[in-house]
């Protein structure tokens, strides 16, 4: 693209680095931002520079945090000894949401995925190790998604937890509630058969 | 979305309010930023508040501009006494791109649309009657996109110059280069009939 200012040319190109935006996407956007109060773009400037400069892990299980310890791990009426394993703080939002879980989490930041050169030594897995080995966790729940490199993922870990006798688990896949199981996919609904729960276990919930 | 993260939420909230994002895309889009070094940030923090700050309108054209007359205003070998009436910088570059124009440009900043509570006296219609009053304009070329606002703004623009004898003209409309007459919708193909050219004529580009 030809632009006739480099100021524009640019913002348009910084823009065109975030993933799924192209060339003509961040034109778009920068034009509107141009269109707009100039207060805006310094709120959005700001705001990212800010993330970025004071944004936190927790220092227990990894997740995104203004301070030292998420607000899930200090609260004290969460339940600290069962730990759901998740990617990252989007499964952490998805899971808080359902108002169904009461645990501690720990926030991996990716799964083992050699094509993207991404190995268990860059993901948050050794902490999780030793937290078991210190004898502070009673149970695991595997929550990654159920691709290769989330089952791969979950393996390892597996493997690396063998002989510290922890329970682990693995939440349930299984049919949408609501859906129609002629459009189910095979493996799913392979799954869901298989681990079959007794009806009225089913009513409780 | 239920942040566990102030900062988090402040960028989300500012992303998301750029056109066509939405709080998913403006997470995913922060998360990544929060992967990326922090430069990567700084640098579209710094390029969009730098570009908002100082930004201008050329004086003639009102073309987005980094000097007060902008690159094609500022060239003596462009025609200043063509001026071609478009709606923003992007149709701008559009015919910048084909390389087939030499004349000036008008920039209007928007159509006439009632609808969005846009009228005349918020686009540049004012200084472009007024160059036309003083003598410096031979032709104008209407370039809007050719829609109810498009074609309401160029009438207006039409009637405007009543009595000042200028040459006005409109791009044609037409079937694209390459495009099957088949899938033409029919107004266009009614058109680029009606506006048939000498064969010969065609021959020449």
């Amino acid at each position: 693209m030809d632009f006739s200012s480099k100021l524009l040319e640019q913002a348009v190109d910084e823009m065109s680095q975030l993933p799924g935006i192209g060339k003509r996407t961040a034109l778009r956007l920068v034009l509107h931002l141009l269109k707009q109060p100039e207060d805006q773009t310094t709120q959005l400037a700001n705001a990212l520079q800010n993330l970025r400069s004071n944004i936190k892990l927790c220092k227990n299980c990894y997740n995104i945090s203004d301070t030292e310890l998420c607000e899930i791990c200090s609260n004290s009426s969460r339940i600290s000894e069962i730990v759901c394993v998740v990617e990252d703080i989007r499964d952490v939002m998805a899971i808080e949401n359902t108002g169904q879980y009461r645990g501690h989490y720990h926030v991996l930041g990716g799964k083992i995925s050699p094509m993207d050169g991404i190995g268990p030594s860059q993901l948050n897995i050794k902490p999780l190790i030793e937290k078991v080995k210190a004898g502070k966790i009673e149970e695991i729940i595997f929550a990654l998604s159920s691709t290769l490199e989330g089952d791969t993922t979950n393996f390892y870990i597996f493997k690396q937890l063998e002989g510290t006798g922890i329970k682990t688990s693995t939440i349930a896949r299984g049919i949408s509630v609501g859906d129609e199981l002629e459009y189910a996919d095979e493996v799913t609904l392979g799954r869901s058969i298989t681990n079959r729960i007794p009806f009225e276990d089913s009513m409780k919930e």
